[in-house]
C-alpha cells in the first residue's frame, strides 16, 4: 500500500504573512471553499488570539461546517509571567469554537532568550503548561516547533527536549519547522531518521523557501518519517515562503507513490492552480512545475520535433496527469517540424511541401529578426504563411490613415480601397487605438458586413529595447472576437499608432478568409 | 582552500529556448555584457547553425572581444547519413570564430532511435565523428550528454559508453544533462560519485526545473564532483527553466563556500538579478531566495520583533552579503510611519507633521484607487506629495496639445503658458510621445534653459485591465535623466497619448524643482 501523508494547509496563517497577501473575509471563506474541496485534512484558518479579521471567521466557520476538512485555530505557548488563565492569545483558542488548535514555541536557548527574554528551563515550561492547559479544556493540541532545525544543529539535546516535553504535555502532532528556510536536505534526512525524533511522533514538516530548498525538504522529510506536510497555495508566506501545495503534491503522488491527495485531486490539480491564483490575486506564475502554463510548453525545434515522435523524449509526464497540456510555441528556434505541424493546424486542408515549409521558416526568422514575435500571435502566422506561400488574397488596402490625440480626444480618418471602390470614414475613441480601430471597421464594414460582429478583447503593448525612450520599438498584440471564437495578431514599429495598425489589419484580414 | 567550481551559462542558448524570450541583437550584446561583467567563464551565446541571427551575434563578438570570458558556439552531434564535410551544422559551428563550441548528443537506445532514427552503435559513431572533426579543425570541444540521467537509469553501461567516446574524441568537459528536468537529487548524486563518470570528467551539470529541483540538484552535482554548473540568469529555459544563476550561485559561494564567483560579484548580486530583469524584460520575482525584493521581508508581527532584536532569529543570512536589505512592512495601522520616512526620503528638508501624513496617505489611497501606482515611480510621488500639502508652484502649464499621427509618421503640436507668457511649439517624433516629448521640451526650453540637458531613458507601457480592449486603461511610466541622475514618473489614461503627457509633464515638472 501506499505510504499515507497527509496535507496541513496554512495559506491563511503562514500564507498571509506574505507581503501582497491581503485577504478581505470573503476571500478567507473562497480560499477555504477551494482547500475543503481538495480534501486537505487540516486547514490553519488563522489566529484568532492576534488578530480580530481572524476571530471573525472563526465565527463564520462555526455556522458554517467544512465538509472534508478540519479548522486549526493558530497562536503561541504562553506569556512566561501570566498563569494559562490570565493569557490573552490561550483564552482566545479556548474560546474559539475549533476543537483543534496549534501553538508555536522555542526550540533553542538563542530563540528562548532572544525572542522571549527567558531561560531555557523557563521556555521547557511553558510549553509544558500552555499544552497541558489546552488539553485540560478540551482541545486536540498541535505543536509547532519553530526554528527546530536551527535548534537541532546548536543544541541537539535541548531541541528534542522541547518536542519531547511537548508530546508529553498531550500534543497530538508534531511540526517540526524550518523557520528561517536555509536547512539542507540533508539536514533533514537525518533529523526524521533519528529515533529520538521518530519517538515523538506523528511528525512533520513546515518549510520555507529562503535558499529555494522548500520543496525538496518538505519530500525529503515525508520520505524519511514525516507523516504530514504544511503546505500553502501558490507558496505564499513569510519573506520568500513556504512549500508550495502545487509543486510538492503532484512530485509525492505521482512520482513517490505517496497516498496524499485523491486520484481526482491530482487530475485536475491544473485547474485547482488557476483557481488558487484568482483567489489569492496572484498572477500565476508560467513556469510553475506541473502546473504552469509552460510546464509543457516546447519551443526548441529539436524538443517539438521530439515530442512529435514520442512525447516522453521531452516530457517527463503526460501533462493530462496533472490536468494540463501540450503546447508547441513557434518561433526563431523551433525547425521546420513544428512550422508544418502549426501550418496543418491553422490551414487543414493545406499540402504543405518541406520545401514551403523552409521558406515559411526563414519569413519567420526574418520577421523576428525584425522584432516581430509570433508565440501566440497564431494570425499573423496564418497570414504571414499565407503571403510566403503564395495564397493571400487582397481584400481591402489601407491607403492613408490619419489619428489625431488633442486635449485627451483622440479621433482617427481612414481612407481604404476595395477593388476600385474608395471609403473615407472617420471616428472618435477611448485613445487614438480605440479611434483608429473604430473608423477601419465602419470602413470595412460597407464592403464585409460580417466584420461588424467583431471587436477587440485585448490589447497589449511592449516596449523593446525600452532603453532608447520614446523613440523605442514598439511590439503590439491585439486579440479580437467575433463572439465564436478569438484570435491574436501581432504589429511592431517604432511608432505605436503604427504597430497597432499592424495588428489591426492582419485581425482584419484574418476574420476576412474565415468568411472566405 | 575552497573548492573551484567554474560557471558555464547558456541563457542565451538554453534560456532562448523559455516561452518568452525573444532577443534582438542588442538584447544579446548586454546580456553578454552582463555576463561578462559577472565574471562567468563561459557564456554559450547561441548556435550558429541553427539560427542566423546567432551567426550575425557572432560576428559582431568577433570584433568586440569579452574582458573575462570566452564565447561558446553550440550546435549537436553531425546528421548520420552525411560526412562532417557536409553537414552544415559542424560547418557552421567551425567557420564560427569561437574557439570553443560545445555540441549535444544522445545518451540512450531510446532517445537514438526515437528522435534520430539510428542505432545505438550509430550514435557512437556520430559522436566520436563529430568531436574528432571539431578537433581536427582546431575547436575546443564540450560535449553535452543529452537525457543522460534517463539514459543512466536506463541502460547504465550505454550511457557512460556515450560520454567515455566523447573524452576519448576530444571532448575537454562533458556536461551531464537532466533534459526532461525530473531527476532526484540522490539520483545526481550517485551518478557523479561513481568512478566512471569521474574518469569521464570534468564532467558538469545541466539541470531543468520540471519538479522544482533544478537548484538542488545543480548543488548536489556540484558537492559530488562536479567541476562546472550549467545556469541562466533568472532560471530561464525550456517548458520550467534552468537552474538559476541567482538561486544557486549564493547558495554555493555563501553556505557550501564554494569558489565560484568572487566575493565582490556576490556581494552585487541583488543589482545583477534587477539588471538581469531589465535585459531580459521579465518582472523580477519578489520571492526570489537571496535577491528578491522580499527575500527579507518581515511581515508578521513576530518576525519584526524578532529581527528588530536579534536579525538572526529570522534572517538566515545577513541580507547586505549579497546586496539586499531588510524590509518591514507595515501594516494598514501603521501606514502613516511609513509614509513619514518616505516622504523624508525624497524630501529632507520637509518638516511633516502626523496630520499631514494623513493627508498623502488619503492622496496616495484615493490615486491608488484610479489605478495609479508609486512603487518605482518617486519624481511623480513627490509631486504628488507637494500638491498636497501646498508646496508645489507652477513653472507652466500646458494650455493644449495636439499630437498626429499619418502614415506612420508622427508630429505634435503644445501651446504651453509661462506666468503671461506663451510658447506655441511644434516638433516631429518617432512616434506620437516622442513628438510630444520634443516639442514640449522645445517649448519649455526657451523659458528654463536647464531643460534641454534632459532626456528620456524608459517607456514602459503597462495596460491594466486589458480585456477591455484598446478602450482599456493605460499606464506609462517614463524614466528620464539629466546626465547625473535619473527619476521616474507615472501617468494614467484610457488614452495612452494623454497618459504618457501626464508622465512627461510631471517628469519636467521635477526637474524644475530639482532647478531651483
Amino acid at each position: 500500500m501506499d505510504k499515507k501523508i497527509f496535507v496541513y494547509d496554512t495559506t491563511l496563517r503562514d500564507g498571509m504573512q506574505g507581503v501582497g497577501s491581503h485577504f478581505t473575509i470573503e476571500d478567507k471563506k473562497r480560499i477555504t471553499a477551494l482547500l475543503d474541496s481538495l480534501g486537505v485534512p487540516f486547514i490553519e484558518c488563522g489566529a484568532p488570539g492576534f488578530n480580530p479579521k481572524d476571530q471573525q471567521f472563526f465565527e463564520y466557520l462555526e455556522s458554517h461546517p467544512l465538509r472534508n476538512s478540519k479548522a486549526v485555530a493558530f497562536g503561541s505557548t504562553c506569556r512566561a509571567d501570566v498563569p494559562c488563565e490570565e493569557d490573552a492569545n490561550l483564552q482566545a483558542l479556548i474560546n474559539c469554537f475549533a476543537e483543534y488548535v496549534c501553538i508555536f514555541g522555542k526550540s533553542s536557548e538563542f530563540q528562548a532568550k532572544a525572542i522571549l527574554g527567558i531561560s531555557k528551563e523557563k521556555n521547557l515550561e511553558i510549553i509544558r503548561r500552555s499544552i497541558e492547559y489546552l488539553r485540560k479544556n478540551g482541545k486536540h493540541v498541535f505543536y509547532d516547533a519553530e526554528h527546530f532545525f536551527d535548534g537541532y544543529a546548536d543544541d541537539r539535546e535541548y531541541a528534542v527536549s522541547t518536542i519531547k516535553v511537548a508530546k508529553e504535555a498531550g500534543a497530538e502532532l508534531i511540526c517540526l519547522c524550518d523557520t528561517r528556510g536555509a536547512a539542507m536536505p540533508e539536514e533533514i534526512k537525518a533529523v526524521f531518521e533519528s529515533d529520538e525524533i521518530k519517538e515523538c511522533g506523528p511528525v512533520g514538516i513546515h518549510a520555507h523557501n529562503d535558499i529555494g530548498f522548500a520543496a525538496i525538504n518538505t519530500i525529503e522529510a515525508a520520505r524519511h518519517g514525516a507523516e504530514f506536510v504544511q503546505v500553502t497555495l501558490m507558496g505564499i508566506g513569510e519573506r520568500c515562503g513556504n512549500a508550495d501545495f502545487f509543486t510538492v503534491i503532484p512530485t509525492m503522488k505521482l512520482k513517490l507513490g505517496m497516498d496524499c491527495v485523491s486520484n481526482e485531486c491530482i487530475s485536475e490539480i491544473t485547474q485547482s492552480y488557476y483557481k488558487a491564483a484568482d483567489l489569492l490575486n496572484i498572477k500565476a506564475y508560467a513556469r510553475e512545475p506541473y502546473v504552469g502554463r509552460d510546464a509543457f510548453s516546447h519551443k526548441g525545434g529539436i524538443h517539438i520535433d521530439g515530442v512529435l515522435k514520442d512525447s516522453r523524449t521531452y516530457e517527463h509526464i503526460n501533462p493530462e496527469a496533472v490536468g494540463n497540456h501540450r503546447r508547441s510555441v513557434l518561433s526563431e528556434v523551433s525547425g521546420k517540424a513544428a512550422v508544418i505541424s502549426k501550418i496543418k493546424k491553422i490551414m487543414p486542408g493545406v499540402e504543405i511541401s518541406s520545401e514551403d515549409a523552409e521558406k515559411v521558416v526563414m519569413a519567420l526568422k526574418n520577421m523576428e529578426l525584425e522584432g516581430f514575435q509570433y508565440e501566440g500571435a497564431d494570425a499573423s502566422f496564418e497570414i504571414l504563411v499565407r503571403k510566403t506561400l503564395g495564397l493571400s488574397k487582397e481584400f481591402f488596402r489601407l491607403d492613408s490613415y490619419r489619428v489625431t490625440s488633442v486635449n485627451a480626444k483622440s479621433s482617427a480618418i481612414v481612407d481604404v480601397l476595395v477593388g476600385d471602390e474608395e471609403a473615407v470614414t472617420s471616428a472618435d475613441g477611448n485613445g487614438p487605438v480605440d479611434a483608429l480601430d473604430s473608423s477601419l471597421r465602419k470602413a470595412l464594414s460597407k464592403f464585409y458586413p460580417g466584420i461588424s460582429n467583431m471587436h477587440l478583447v485585448d490589447y497589449k503593448v511592449r516596449v523593446l529595447d525600452s532603453k532608447r525612450g520614446t523613440a523605442s520599438k514598439v511590439r503590439v498584440l491585439i486579440e479580437s472576437t467575433d463572439g465564436k471564437h478569438n484570435w491574436v495578431t501581432v504589429g511592431m514599429s517604432e511608432d505605436i499608432i503604427e504597430a497597432s495598425k499592424m495588428a489591426l489589419l492582419d485581425s482584419h484580414e484574418y476574420l476576412l478568409y474565415s468568411l472566405m
